[in-house]
C-alpha cells in the first residue's frame, strides 16, 4: 500500500478563515481516510474550535503564532512574519515533513514565501501559476500564467509553454498536449511583441506539440491543452470566466458546462518550477473549494511533477 | 427637419458579402428612411442581384470594381487595390460625400485604409477601436482598444482612456464617464510595467473621472464606463464574451444580459482618433448585424465625436 500523501494547509489563509479552510479540510480528510494526512497549520485554539470533538486521525495541528493579512505586502511579510502559518508551511515542505503545502490567503505571500524558501528549480526563469480550464467538450486544458508575471519576456512564455505541457502530461495524464499561444490572430505575425518572437522560438522547440495561436473565443473550444499567455492575460481571463460564472449563478442559470467555471469546482492554482509542490487557492474559498483544493494537491504531489522538470531541463541542455 | 446622415458601406467586406452587406443594408434603409441615406460600395451586378426590384429611395450604389479579400495583407491592398470598395469609401468619406463608411470586411486594411486615408488626427498619438460591452445592470459601457494597438505605451493607454472618455460622453450620452485601467488587483502598483505607469498618468488628468483599477471579475458589473486596455487584452476579452454568447447558444441557454454579447447586438467597433466616421464589423457579420453596424454608424456620425476629440487636444496643450 502506499504512504498516504501528507497535505499541510495554511488554516489562516483566506477571507473567511479559519472556519472555510478547517471546514473543507475535514470534508477532504473524511472522504480519503488512507490516502491523505491533513496537516492545519495555524493557531491552534482557533482552529480547534472549528473542528469537532473527535479529530480524524489523518487530521494533524501544528501551531502557528503569527498570521500574514490577505492585505500585507508580500515580501516585506514574509521577511517579518517567520512564525505565521504561511513561513511555517513552507518550513514543513523544504524538511520534507509534508509532501504538498497548499492555502487560500494572501497570494503574493504564498508565491513569494515559494521563491524564498524552496526555490525555483535551477534553470527556470520565472515559476508559473497555472489553472484548469474547463472545455465545452468535457475536456480539460489549462492555463498558464495566471497571475504572478505580469510582464514576461518571450523566453519566459516558451518556457511555460514545456511547463503547462509536462503539467498536463504527467498531473492531467493527456498522452500528448497540445500547446497554443493566446493571441489576437492565428497566423505567426498576428499578437504582440513578446507573443510573435515565442512563436517563433515554440515553432522549433522540440518535446513539444505546439499547434500555434488560438483567439479569445478559442479558449473553452479544446482547441488546445496548455493555453500560453503572460500573467497579465491570464489572470484577467480567468477573472473574466469566473464572473460569468457568477453572473449566471445570480441570474438562476445552471448549465453543467459552464457551473465548471466555478472557481470553487477548480479548487486552486499549483506553482510550476519550484523544489516542492504547492497550490494556491482563492481568497474567498468557501470549504468545498477548500476541499477541492486538497484534493488537486494530492493529485498534483502524487504526479511528482517537479522531478519531471528537472529531467526535462537535463534533457534541454 | 435635419438633413438625413450619408453611410456609406462596404458591400463586399465580410464573410458572407454581398449578401448580408446588402441585406442589413435594407433593413437599416426601410426602418430609418428619412434619417440615413445608405450608400452601397462595390461590384454593382452583384448589390443588385441582392436587392428587390424597387430600391427604395434612400439607397444608393456606387460601383469598384475591386475587392480586397479577407486574408489579403492589410497595407499591401490598400497600396494596390486603388479601385477596391474599402478604397472608395475612404475617398467618399475624405471628399466629403458621405457622413461615417463602415465596413464588415478585412479589419486590418479598414485600419490601415483609415490612417493612409483620412489619417490621424493631429496629436493622436495611436487611433483605436473601441467597442461597447453590456453591463449585468442594463447599462452599456466601452471598452478599448480591442484589436489595432497590441503593445502600448503608458501615454498611449492614458490618450485612449481621454478618447473612450469623449465617446462615451458624446455618443453614449453618460454624463460624467467613469474610467478605469483594466489591472490584475486594485491598488496602484498592480499591473504590468505599461499599465501601472498609465494609472500614475491618469491619476493626474484633469477632465477625466479616472475611478483606478479594475479586474477581470469586474469588466461586466458596472464599475467603470469606460475600460481602458491595450489592444492585445481588448481583443482577448473581446471575443472570449462573444464566445460565452455563443456557447450559451448552442446549449440553449438564454438570457437577456447574456444575449447582449452576441456580437450581433454590438454591430460593430467605431475607430476613434480619426478625421472622419469609421466603424468595423465583424467578419461574420449577419444582415442583422450589418443594420446594427449602421444604426451605430448613424450614431455615431451624429455625435460630431472628432471635432471634440480636437478640442480636447487643444484644451490639453
Amino acid at each position: 500500500m502506499n504512504q498516504p500523501i501528507k497535505v499541510a494547509i495554511d488554516a489562516m489563509g483566506g477571507d473567511f478563515a479559519p472556519e472555510s479552510p478547517v471546514k473543507g479540510a475535514l470534508m477532504a480528510a473524511q472522504e480519503r481516510p488512507g490516502d491523505i494526512v491533513i496537516v492545519l497549520i495555524g493557531q491552534e485554539d482557533a482552529i480547534r474550535a472549528q473542528l469537532p470533538e473527535e479529530v480524524p486521525a489523518n487530521i494533524q495541528i501544528v501551531h502557528a503564532d503569527e498570521v500574514i493579512g490577505m492585505a500585507e505586502h508580500p515580501t516585506k511579510a514574509m521577511q517579518q512574519k517567520t512564525r505565521s502559518s504561511i513561513a511555517l508551511g513552507y518550513h514543513l515542505l523544504k524538511e520534507g515533513k509534508v509532501d504538498v503545502f497548499c492555502g487560500a490567503g494572501n497570494t503574493g505571500a504564498m508565491y513569494v514565501g515559494a521563491l524564498f524558501s524552496i526555490k525555483a528549480i535551477e534553470g527556470i526563469m520565472r515559476p508559473a501559476l497555472i489553472s484548469h480550464v474547463p472545455m465545452v467538450n468535457g475536456n480539460v486544458g489549462v492555463i498558464l500564467d495566471v497571475g504572478a508575471n505580469a510582464d514576461c519576456k518571450p523566453e519566459v512564455l516558451a518556457q511555460f509553454a514545456q511547463l503547462g505541457n509536462l503539467y498536463c502530461k504527467y498531473v492531467l495524464e493527456h498522452e500528448q498536449p497540445r500547446v497554443a499561444l493566446l493571441s489576437i490572430g492565428e497566423e505567426e505575425q498576428k499578437g504582440n511583441i513578446a507573443v510573435q518572437a515565442a512563436h517563433k522560438i515554440l515553432k522549433e522547440a522540440e518535446h513539444l506539440h505546439f499547434v500555434g495561436n488560438i483567439e479569445g473565443r478559442d479558449i473553452f473550444l479544446d482547441k488546445a491543452d496548455v493555453i500560453v499567455c503572460d500573467g497579465f492575460i491570464g489572470n484577467i481571463v480567468l477573472k473574466m470566466a469566473e464572473s460569468v460564472y457568477e453572473i449566471m449563478n445570480k441570474r438562476n442559470l445552471h448549465d453543467a458546462f459552464f457551473d465548471r467555471m466555478n472557481y470553487e469546482a477548480i479548487g486552486g492554482s499549483p506553482i510550476l518550477g519550484v523544489n516542492g509542490n504547492v497550490v494556491i487557492g482563492h481568497g474567498i474559498s468557501s470549504p468545498l473549494a477548500i476541499r477541492n483544493m486538497i484534493l488537486l494537491a494530492e493529485k498534483f504531489a502524487q504526479a511528482e511533477l517537479n522531478s519531471k522538470i528537472k529531467n526535462a531541463l537535463l534533457q534541454s541542455i
